[in-house]
Protein backbone atom coordinates (compact mmCIF):
# COMPACT_ATOMS: atom_id res chain seq x y z
CA UNK A 1 0.00 0.00 0.00
CA UNK A 2 2.77 2.29 0.87
CA UNK A 3 4.73 1.37 -1.90
CA UNK A 4 1.86 2.16 -4.06
CA UNK A 5 1.83 5.49 -2.70
CA UNK A 6 5.45 5.89 -4.07
CA UNK A 7 4.87 4.49 -8.00
CA UNK A 8 6.91 6.35 -9.55
CA UNK A 9 7.72 9.69 -7.75
CA UNK A 10 10.46 10.82 -6.10
CA UNK A 11 10.82 12.82 -2.79
CA UNK A 12 12.77 15.67 -3.90
CA UNK A 13 9.92 17.24 -5.96
CA UNK A 14 9.13 20.78 -6.07
CA UNK A 15 7.21 22.47 -3.28
CA UNK A 16 3.58 23.11 -2.73
CA UNK A 17 3.46 26.47 -3.61
CA UNK A 18 6.47 27.87 -5.53
CA UNK A 19 7.95 30.13 -2.97
CA UNK A 20 11.14 27.60 -2.07
CA UNK A 21 12.79 30.01 -4.01
CA UNK A 22 12.78 32.67 -1.90
CA UNK A 23 12.52 30.74 1.59
CA UNK A 24 14.87 28.20 1.22
CA UNK A 25 18.40 29.12 3.19
CA UNK A 26 21.08 30.32 1.19
CA UNK A 27 23.77 27.37 0.78
CA UNK A 28 27.36 28.65 0.19
CA UNK A 29 29.28 26.66 -2.07
CA UNK A 30 31.93 24.88 0.21
CA UNK A 31 30.02 24.93 3.32
CA UNK A 32 27.94 21.51 4.19
CA UNK A 33 25.73 23.37 6.98
CA UNK A 34 23.29 26.12 5.51
CA UNK A 35 24.19 29.86 5.92
CA UNK A 36 21.51 31.93 7.26
CA UNK A 37 20.04 35.47 6.55
CA UNK A 38 18.21 36.36 9.23
CA UNK A 39 14.63 35.85 9.26
CA UNK A 40 11.18 37.59 10.65
CA UNK A 41 9.41 35.48 12.72
CA UNK A 42 6.40 35.47 9.79
CA UNK A 43 9.34 34.55 7.37
CA UNK A 44 10.49 31.70 9.30
CA UNK A 45 7.15 30.28 10.02
CA UNK A 46 6.32 30.56 6.14
CA UNK A 47 9.62 28.87 5.64
CA UNK A 48 9.08 26.23 8.30
CA UNK A 49 6.02 25.32 6.81
CA UNK A 50 6.77 25.27 2.93
CA UNK A 51 8.78 22.28 3.80
CA UNK A 52 6.59 20.74 5.87
CA UNK A 53 4.06 21.09 2.57
CA UNK A 54 6.58 20.06 0.71
CA UNK A 55 7.58 16.71 2.26
CA UNK A 56 3.82 16.51 2.89
CA UNK A 57 2.33 16.53 -0.96
CA UNK A 58 4.26 13.63 -1.72
CA UNK A 59 4.47 11.27 1.40
CA UNK A 60 1.60 10.31 4.13
CA UNK A 61 2.01 11.77 7.11
CA UNK A 62 3.28 8.86 9.12
CA UNK A 63 6.55 8.73 7.23
CA UNK A 64 7.54 12.65 7.28
CA UNK A 65 9.01 13.28 10.62
CA UNK A 66 10.08 16.57 12.11
CA UNK A 67 13.31 15.67 11.69
CA UNK A 68 12.66 15.73 8.07
CA UNK A 69 10.84 19.04 8.19
CA UNK A 70 13.76 20.60 10.09
CA UNK A 71 16.31 18.78 7.36
CA UNK A 72 14.23 20.70 4.28
CA UNK A 73 14.33 23.92 6.30
CA UNK A 74 17.37 23.56 6.88
CA UNK A 75 17.42 24.15 10.51
CA UNK A 76 17.46 22.52 13.61
CA UNK A 77 14.35 20.52 15.06
CA UNK A 78 14.02 22.88 18.63
CA UNK A 79 13.60 25.25 16.23
CA UNK A 80 10.35 23.43 14.75
CA UNK A 81 8.87 22.89 17.55
CA UNK A 82 9.92 26.68 18.85
CA UNK A 83 7.08 27.64 15.81
CA UNK A 84 4.97 24.68 16.25
CA UNK A 85 5.63 23.92 20.13
CA UNK A 86 2.19 21.19 19.33
CA UNK A 87 4.93 19.35 17.07
CA UNK A 88 3.83 17.39 13.56
CA UNK A 89 -0.01 17.84 14.20
CA UNK A 90 0.14 21.04 14.24
CA UNK A 91 2.03 21.36 11.42
CA UNK A 92 0.18 19.26 9.77
CA UNK A 93 -2.72 21.15 10.34
CA UNK A 94 -1.00 24.29 9.49
CA UNK A 95 0.30 23.05 6.21
CA UNK A 96 -3.70 21.52 5.45
CA UNK A 97 -5.08 24.76 5.81
CA UNK A 98 -2.51 26.21 3.86
CA UNK A 99 -3.23 23.39 1.17
CA UNK A 100 -7.26 24.39 1.62
CA UNK A 101 -6.55 28.07 0.78
CA UNK A 102 -4.69 26.86 -2.18
CA UNK A 103 -7.62 24.60 -3.23
CA UNK A 104 -10.43 27.23 -2.89
CA UNK A 105 -8.33 29.69 -5.34
CA UNK A 106 -8.95 26.98 -8.19
CA UNK A 107 -12.37 27.54 -7.54
CA UNK A 108 -12.25 31.39 -8.61
CA UNK A 109 -13.55 32.12 -11.80
CA UNK A 110 -14.80 35.06 -13.21
CA UNK A 111 -18.39 35.15 -14.08
CA UNK A 112 -18.51 35.21 -17.52
CA UNK A 113 -18.84 33.40 -20.47
CA UNK A 114 -20.72 29.82 -21.38
CA UNK A 115 -20.49 28.38 -17.58
CA UNK A 116 -19.70 24.88 -18.87
CA UNK A 117 -15.96 26.08 -19.93
CA UNK A 118 -15.53 27.89 -16.22
CA UNK A 119 -16.86 24.66 -14.92
CA UNK A 120 -13.78 22.96 -17.05
CA UNK A 121 -11.37 25.79 -16.12
CA UNK A 122 -11.93 25.19 -12.77
CA UNK A 123 -11.52 21.61 -13.02
CA UNK A 124 -8.17 21.99 -15.09
CA UNK A 125 -6.88 24.11 -12.24
CA UNK A 126 -8.02 21.16 -9.48
CA UNK A 127 -6.54 18.64 -11.34
CA UNK A 128 -3.13 20.33 -11.72
CA UNK A 129 -3.40 20.86 -7.66
CA UNK A 130 -4.53 16.83 -7.11
CA UNK A 131 -1.38 15.89 -9.80
CA UNK A 132 1.30 18.23 -7.63
CA UNK A 133 0.22 16.81 -4.18
CA UNK A 134 -0.08 13.06 -4.99
CA UNK A 135 0.77 11.32 -1.78
CA UNK A 136 -0.44 14.39 0.37
CA UNK A 137 -3.87 14.21 -1.59
CA UNK A 138 -4.48 10.66 -1.46
CA UNK A 139 -3.47 10.38 2.53
CA UNK A 140 -5.44 13.06 3.45
CA UNK A 141 -8.40 12.17 1.34
CA UNK A 142 -8.71 8.56 2.08
CA UNK A 143 -8.93 8.42 6.09
CA UNK A 144 -7.19 6.67 8.66
CA UNK A 145 -4.66 8.77 8.87
CA UNK A 146 -2.87 8.64 12.23
CA UNK A 147 -2.97 12.92 12.08
CA UNK A 148 -6.10 12.81 10.94
CA UNK A 149 -8.66 14.63 13.27
CA UNK A 150 -12.59 16.56 13.55
CA UNK A 151 -10.52 19.33 12.84
CA UNK A 152 -8.64 17.82 9.60
CA UNK A 153 -12.00 16.16 8.91
CA UNK A 154 -13.56 20.12 9.64
CA UNK A 155 -11.16 21.99 6.90
CA UNK A 156 -11.75 19.16 4.03
CA UNK A 157 -15.28 19.91 4.32
CA UNK A 158 -14.59 23.76 4.70
CA UNK A 159 -13.33 23.29 0.97
CA UNK A 160 -16.11 20.87 -0.10
CA UNK A 161 -18.79 23.70 1.02
CA UNK A 162 -16.63 26.46 -0.59
CA UNK A 163 -17.37 24.25 -4.09
CA UNK A 164 -20.82 23.81 -3.70
CA UNK A 165 -21.36 27.51 -3.29
CA UNK A 166 -18.99 28.22 -6.41
CA UNK A 167 -21.08 25.87 -8.50
CA UNK A 168 -24.59 27.44 -7.08
CA UNK A 169 -22.98 31.22 -7.45
CA UNK A 170 -21.94 30.26 -11.25
CA UNK A 171 -25.63 29.16 -12.19
CA UNK A 172 -26.80 31.96 -10.38
CA UNK A 173 -28.70 29.72 -7.46
CA UNK A 174 -29.25 31.62 -4.49
CA UNK A 175 -31.72 29.51 -2.71
CA UNK A 176 -31.24 25.94 -3.85
CA UNK A 177 -33.93 23.02 -3.27
CA UNK A 178 -32.56 19.68 -1.18
CA UNK A 179 -32.59 17.94 -4.67
CA UNK A 180 -30.50 20.19 -6.53
CA UNK A 181 -28.15 20.82 -3.51
CA UNK A 182 -27.78 17.00 -3.63
CA UNK A 183 -26.96 16.81 -6.81
CA UNK A 184 -23.95 19.41 -6.46
CA UNK A 185 -22.71 18.06 -3.61
CA UNK A 186 -22.77 14.41 -4.78
CA UNK A 187 -20.65 15.29 -7.59
CA UNK A 188 -18.40 16.92 -5.77
CA UNK A 189 -17.66 14.21 -3.86
CA UNK A 190 -17.51 12.24 -7.18
CA UNK A 191 -14.69 14.58 -8.30
CA UNK A 192 -12.86 14.16 -5.41
CA UNK A 193 -13.30 10.29 -5.55
CA UNK A 194 -12.53 10.19 -9.66
CA UNK A 195 -9.29 12.36 -8.55
CA UNK A 196 -8.07 9.67 -6.00
CA UNK A 197 -8.34 6.71 -8.61
CA UNK A 198 -6.75 8.38 -11.19
CA UNK A 199 -3.75 9.19 -8.61
CA UNK A 200 -4.29 5.15 -8.04
CA UNK A 201 -4.09 4.84 -11.65
CA UNK A 202 -0.82 6.32 -12.89
CA UNK A 203 -2.34 9.03 -13.65
CA UNK A 204 -4.31 7.54 -16.55
CA UNK A 205 -6.73 8.33 -18.25
CA UNK A 206 -4.68 11.89 -19.41
CA UNK A 207 -6.24 15.00 -17.16
CA UNK A 208 -8.27 16.68 -19.98
CA UNK A 209 -10.10 13.82 -20.56
CA UNK A 210 -11.19 12.94 -16.82
CA UNK A 211 -11.84 17.12 -16.81
CA UNK A 212 -13.99 16.34 -19.73
CA UNK A 213 -15.10 13.58 -18.56
CA UNK A 214 -16.31 15.31 -14.87
CA UNK A 215 -18.16 18.21 -16.83
CA UNK A 216 -20.07 15.49 -19.15
CA UNK A 217 -20.89 13.74 -15.44
CA UNK A 218 -22.26 16.94 -14.02
CA UNK A 219 -24.52 17.77 -16.75
CA UNK A 220 -25.73 13.71 -17.03
CA UNK A 221 -26.76 13.76 -13.53
CA UNK A 222 -28.52 17.67 -13.47
CA UNK A 223 -30.50 16.15 -16.32
CA UNK A 224 -31.32 13.01 -13.66
CA UNK A 225 -32.28 15.24 -11.18
CA UNK A 226 -34.33 17.25 -13.53
CA UNK A 227 -36.39 14.95 -14.29
CA UNK A 228 -38.31 15.20 -10.65
CA UNK A 229 -37.24 18.48 -9.47
CA UNK A 230 -38.30 21.74 -11.67
CA UNK A 231 -35.72 23.95 -10.15
CA UNK A 232 -33.11 21.64 -11.69
CA UNK A 233 -35.02 21.45 -14.66
CA UNK A 234 -34.57 25.32 -15.21
CA UNK A 235 -31.43 25.22 -14.83
CA UNK A 236 -30.80 22.57 -17.00
CA UNK A 237 -32.59 24.53 -19.80
CA UNK A 238 -30.66 27.72 -19.13
CA UNK A 239 -27.89 25.53 -19.29
CA UNK A 240 -28.35 24.29 -23.02
CA UNK A 241 -29.97 27.27 -24.09
CA UNK A 242 -26.47 29.30 -23.17
CA UNK A 243 -23.93 26.48 -24.09
CA UNK A 244 -25.53 24.82 -26.63
CA UNK B 1 -22.62 18.56 15.51
CA UNK B 2 -23.75 16.20 18.43
CA UNK B 3 -26.84 16.99 18.60
CA UNK B 4 -27.39 16.69 15.11
CA UNK B 5 -26.77 12.85 15.44
CA UNK B 6 -29.37 12.57 17.77
CA UNK B 7 -32.20 13.84 16.27
CA UNK B 8 -35.15 12.29 16.39
CA UNK B 9 -33.36 8.77 17.40
CA UNK B 10 -33.13 7.10 20.74
CA UNK B 11 -29.98 5.36 21.94
CA UNK B 12 -32.85 2.80 23.02
CA UNK B 13 -33.38 1.18 19.39
CA UNK B 14 -33.04 -2.64 18.48
CA UNK B 15 -29.30 -3.72 17.70
CA UNK B 16 -27.89 -4.02 13.86
CA UNK B 17 -28.36 -7.90 13.73
CA UNK B 18 -32.15 -8.48 15.17
CA UNK B 19 -30.35 -11.12 17.35
CA UNK B 20 -30.99 -9.69 20.70
CA UNK B 21 -34.08 -11.57 21.47
CA UNK B 22 -31.69 -14.89 21.75
CA UNK B 23 -29.05 -13.16 23.20
CA UNK B 24 -29.98 -10.62 26.20
CA UNK B 25 -30.31 -11.38 29.45
CA UNK B 26 -33.31 -12.65 31.01
CA UNK B 27 -34.92 -10.48 33.11
CA UNK B 28 -36.56 -11.86 35.90
CA UNK B 29 -39.66 -9.76 36.67
CA UNK B 30 -39.30 -8.71 39.95
CA UNK B 31 -35.04 -8.58 40.20
CA UNK B 32 -33.24 -5.55 39.27
CA UNK B 33 -29.94 -7.10 38.20
CA UNK B 34 -30.32 -9.91 35.15
CA UNK B 35 -30.30 -13.28 35.74
CA UNK B 36 -28.01 -15.15 33.30
CA UNK B 37 -27.98 -18.08 31.84
CA UNK B 38 -24.96 -19.83 31.16
CA UNK B 39 -23.56 -18.87 27.84
CA UNK B 40 -20.63 -20.21 25.95
CA UNK B 41 -17.64 -18.24 24.92
CA UNK B 42 -18.97 -17.68 21.03
CA UNK B 43 -22.13 -16.49 22.67
CA UNK B 44 -21.26 -14.22 25.15
CA UNK B 45 -18.49 -13.07 22.54
CA UNK B 46 -22.00 -12.64 20.55
CA UNK B 47 -23.71 -10.96 23.11
CA UNK B 48 -21.48 -8.49 23.50
CA UNK B 49 -20.95 -7.87 20.10
CA UNK B 50 -24.73 -7.52 19.91
CA UNK B 51 -24.82 -4.70 22.57
CA UNK B 52 -21.82 -3.01 21.09
CA UNK B 53 -23.54 -2.88 17.57
CA UNK B 54 -26.79 -1.45 19.13
CA UNK B 55 -25.15 1.55 20.62
CA UNK B 56 -22.69 1.90 18.22
CA UNK B 57 -25.09 1.64 15.49
CA UNK B 58 -26.89 5.26 16.70
CA UNK B 59 -24.09 7.13 18.32
CA UNK B 60 -20.79 8.14 17.37
CA UNK B 61 -17.96 5.87 18.94
CA UNK B 62 -16.47 8.81 20.98
CA UNK B 63 -19.70 8.83 23.02
CA UNK B 64 -19.97 4.95 23.72
CA UNK B 65 -17.56 3.73 26.64
CA UNK B 66 -17.18 0.35 27.87
CA UNK B 67 -19.52 0.96 30.98
CA UNK B 68 -22.42 2.08 28.72
CA UNK B 69 -21.54 -1.88 26.53
CA UNK B 70 -21.37 -3.62 29.79
CA UNK B 71 -24.60 -2.04 31.06
CA UNK B 72 -26.47 -2.92 27.64
CA UNK B 73 -25.41 -6.39 28.01
CA UNK B 74 -26.03 -6.28 31.38
CA UNK B 75 -22.62 -7.89 32.46
CA UNK B 76 -20.01 -6.06 34.17
CA UNK B 77 -16.86 -3.60 32.51
CA UNK B 78 -14.32 -6.58 33.50
CA UNK B 79 -15.82 -9.60 31.32
CA UNK B 80 -16.13 -7.00 28.41
CA UNK B 81 -11.83 -6.48 28.88
CA UNK B 82 -12.07 -10.10 29.33
CA UNK B 83 -13.40 -10.35 25.93
CA UNK B 84 -12.11 -7.77 24.65
CA UNK B 85 -8.93 -7.08 25.77
CA UNK B 86 -8.16 -4.36 23.54
CA UNK B 87 -10.74 -2.35 24.83
CA UNK B 88 -13.45 -0.22 22.73
CA UNK B 89 -10.78 -0.67 19.81
CA UNK B 90 -11.11 -3.76 19.55
CA UNK B 91 -14.56 -3.84 20.59
CA UNK B 92 -15.45 -1.37 17.64
CA UNK B 93 -13.18 -2.90 15.10
CA UNK B 94 -14.92 -6.08 15.62
CA UNK B 95 -17.97 -4.31 15.63
CA UNK B 96 -17.28 -2.99 12.33
CA UNK B 97 -16.48 -6.53 10.66
CA UNK B 98 -19.39 -7.60 11.59
CA UNK B 99 -21.33 -4.31 10.04
CA UNK B 100 -19.69 -4.64 7.21
CA UNK B 101 -20.57 -8.63 6.48
CA UNK B 102 -23.96 -7.40 6.59
CA UNK B 103 -23.46 -4.58 4.20
CA UNK B 104 -22.03 -7.53 2.06
CA UNK B 105 -25.73 -9.35 2.23
CA UNK B 106 -27.11 -6.84 0.88
CA UNK B 107 -25.26 -7.15 -2.01
CA UNK B 108 -26.27 -10.46 -2.63
CA UNK B 109 -28.92 -10.50 -5.53
CA UNK B 110 -29.75 -13.63 -8.12
CA UNK B 111 -28.32 -13.49 -11.54
CA UNK B 112 -31.52 -13.60 -13.33
CA UNK B 113 -34.05 -10.91 -14.40
CA UNK B 114 -33.52 -7.25 -15.77
CA UNK B 115 -30.62 -5.73 -14.58
CA UNK B 116 -32.36 -2.33 -13.46
CA UNK B 117 -34.34 -3.82 -11.31
CA UNK B 118 -31.60 -5.94 -10.04
CA UNK B 119 -29.78 -3.20 -8.63
CA UNK B 120 -32.85 -1.31 -7.22
CA UNK B 121 -33.21 -4.35 -5.31
CA UNK B 122 -29.55 -4.08 -3.61
CA UNK B 123 -30.22 -0.57 -2.89
CA UNK B 124 -33.28 -1.19 -0.96
CA UNK B 125 -31.34 -3.41 1.09
CA UNK B 126 -28.33 -0.62 1.47
CA UNK B 127 -30.47 2.28 2.31
CA UNK B 128 -32.32 0.03 4.67
CA UNK B 129 -29.10 -0.62 6.06
CA UNK B 130 -27.82 2.89 6.19
CA UNK B 131 -31.44 3.76 7.54
CA UNK B 132 -31.19 1.84 11.02
CA UNK B 133 -27.33 2.61 11.52
CA UNK B 134 -27.69 6.00 10.95
CA UNK B 135 -25.49 7.60 13.58
CA UNK B 136 -22.95 5.26 13.18
CA UNK B 137 -23.07 5.26 9.43
CA UNK B 138 -21.95 8.91 9.31
CA UNK B 139 -19.16 8.70 11.89
CA UNK B 140 -17.49 5.66 10.23
CA UNK B 141 -17.82 7.42 7.08
CA UNK B 142 -16.75 11.05 7.91
CA UNK B 143 -13.84 10.53 9.04
CA UNK B 144 -11.69 12.30 11.89
CA UNK B 145 -13.31 9.49 14.06
CA UNK B 146 -10.35 8.59 17.22
CA UNK B 147 -11.04 4.63 16.59
CA UNK B 148 -10.68 5.39 12.97
CA UNK B 149 -7.33 3.27 11.98
CA UNK B 150 -5.98 2.17 8.45
CA UNK B 151 -7.79 -0.71 9.49
CA UNK B 152 -10.89 0.14 9.86
CA UNK B 153 -10.43 2.07 6.26
CA UNK B 154 -9.68 -1.44 5.20
CA UNK B 155 -12.73 -3.26 6.27
CA UNK B 156 -15.02 -0.27 5.04
CA UNK B 157 -12.76 -0.13 1.35
CA UNK B 158 -13.63 -3.88 1.55
CA UNK B 159 -17.46 -3.47 1.50
CA UNK B 160 -16.47 -0.78 -1.59
CA UNK B 161 -14.86 -3.25 -3.40
CA UNK B 162 -17.11 -5.93 -3.02
CA UNK B 163 -19.69 -3.91 -4.14
CA UNK B 164 -18.14 -2.97 -7.34
CA UNK B 165 -17.22 -7.02 -7.93
CA UNK B 166 -20.65 -7.46 -7.37
CA UNK B 167 -22.26 -4.56 -10.00
CA UNK B 168 -19.82 -5.75 -12.93
CA UNK B 169 -20.44 -9.35 -12.56
CA UNK B 170 -24.26 -8.61 -12.72
CA UNK B 171 -23.05 -6.96 -16.33
CA UNK B 172 -21.82 -9.94 -17.29
CA UNK B 173 -17.83 -8.17 -17.15
CA UNK B 174 -15.06 -10.43 -16.51
CA UNK B 175 -12.35 -8.11 -17.50
CA UNK B 176 -13.23 -4.28 -16.78
CA UNK B 177 -11.07 -1.47 -18.40
CA UNK B 178 -10.02 1.14 -16.63
CA UNK B 179 -12.49 3.42 -17.75
CA UNK B 180 -15.51 1.12 -16.68
CA UNK B 181 -13.81 0.24 -13.65
CA UNK B 182 -13.46 4.40 -12.66
CA UNK B 183 -17.35 4.97 -13.71
CA UNK B 184 -18.49 2.08 -11.48
CA UNK B 185 -16.28 2.88 -8.40
CA UNK B 186 -17.01 6.98 -8.48
CA UNK B 187 -20.72 5.43 -8.68
CA UNK B 188 -20.41 3.53 -5.58
CA UNK B 189 -18.71 6.87 -3.61
CA UNK B 190 -21.65 8.88 -4.73
CA UNK B 191 -24.03 6.24 -3.63
CA UNK B 192 -22.01 6.62 0.04
CA UNK B 193 -22.20 10.34 -0.54
CA UNK B 194 -25.88 10.78 -0.94
CA UNK B 195 -26.83 8.32 1.48
CA UNK B 196 -24.43 11.17 3.91
CA UNK B 197 -26.37 13.90 3.05
CA UNK B 198 -30.09 11.39 3.04
CA UNK B 199 -28.94 11.05 6.93
CA UNK B 200 -27.97 14.40 7.07
CA UNK B 201 -31.36 15.97 5.78
CA UNK B 202 -33.60 13.85 8.04
CA UNK B 203 -33.94 11.45 5.38
CA UNK B 204 -35.32 13.17 2.86
CA UNK B 205 -36.53 12.93 0.00
CA UNK B 206 -38.20 9.15 0.80
CA UNK B 207 -35.63 6.57 0.39
CA UNK B 208 -37.45 4.93 -2.67
CA UNK B 209 -37.19 8.52 -4.73
CA UNK B 210 -33.41 8.44 -3.24
CA UNK B 211 -33.21 4.50 -4.54
CA UNK B 212 -34.36 5.30 -8.61
CA UNK B 213 -32.58 8.45 -8.14
CA UNK B 214 -29.58 6.38 -7.70
CA UNK B 215 -30.13 3.88 -10.34
CA UNK B 216 -30.81 6.44 -13.34
CA UNK B 217 -27.62 8.28 -12.04
CA UNK B 218 -25.81 5.20 -12.54
CA UNK B 219 -27.48 4.21 -16.45
CA UNK B 220 -26.61 8.22 -16.62
CA UNK B 221 -22.82 8.31 -15.82
CA UNK B 222 -22.64 4.43 -18.05
CA UNK B 223 -23.89 6.57 -20.99
CA UNK B 224 -21.05 9.37 -20.62
CA UNK B 225 -18.59 6.98 -20.22
CA UNK B 226 -19.76 4.96 -23.17
CA UNK B 227 -19.35 8.01 -25.66
CA UNK B 228 -15.60 7.22 -25.01
CA UNK B 229 -15.19 3.54 -23.91
CA UNK B 230 -16.30 0.73 -26.36
CA UNK B 231 -16.74 -2.02 -23.68
CA UNK B 232 -18.90 0.19 -22.11
CA UNK B 233 -20.96 1.27 -24.54
CA UNK B 234 -21.28 -2.11 -26.04
CA UNK B 235 -22.88 -2.68 -22.12
CA UNK B 236 -25.06 -0.16 -22.29
CA UNK B 237 -26.90 -1.39 -25.73
CA UNK B 238 -27.01 -4.37 -23.37
CA UNK B 239 -28.58 -3.03 -20.90
CA UNK B 240 -30.77 -0.91 -23.26
CA UNK B 241 -31.93 -4.00 -24.98
CA UNK B 242 -32.60 -6.15 -21.82
CA UNK B 243 -34.54 -3.76 -19.79
CA UNK B 244 -35.79 -1.14 -22.04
Amino acid sequence: MNGERWRGRGAGTPGWRGRSAITLPVMSPAASTPAYRRLSVEERRAQLLDAALSLFAHRAPEDVSLDDVAEAAGVSRPLVYRYFPGGKQQLYEAALRSAAEELRHCFDEPHEGPLLPRLARALDRYLRFVDSHDAGFTALLQGGSVVETSRTTAIVDGVRRAAAEHILSHLDVTDPGPRLRMTVRVWITAVEAASLIWLDEDKQPPAEELRDWLVEQFVAVLNVTAARDPQTAALVRALASADG
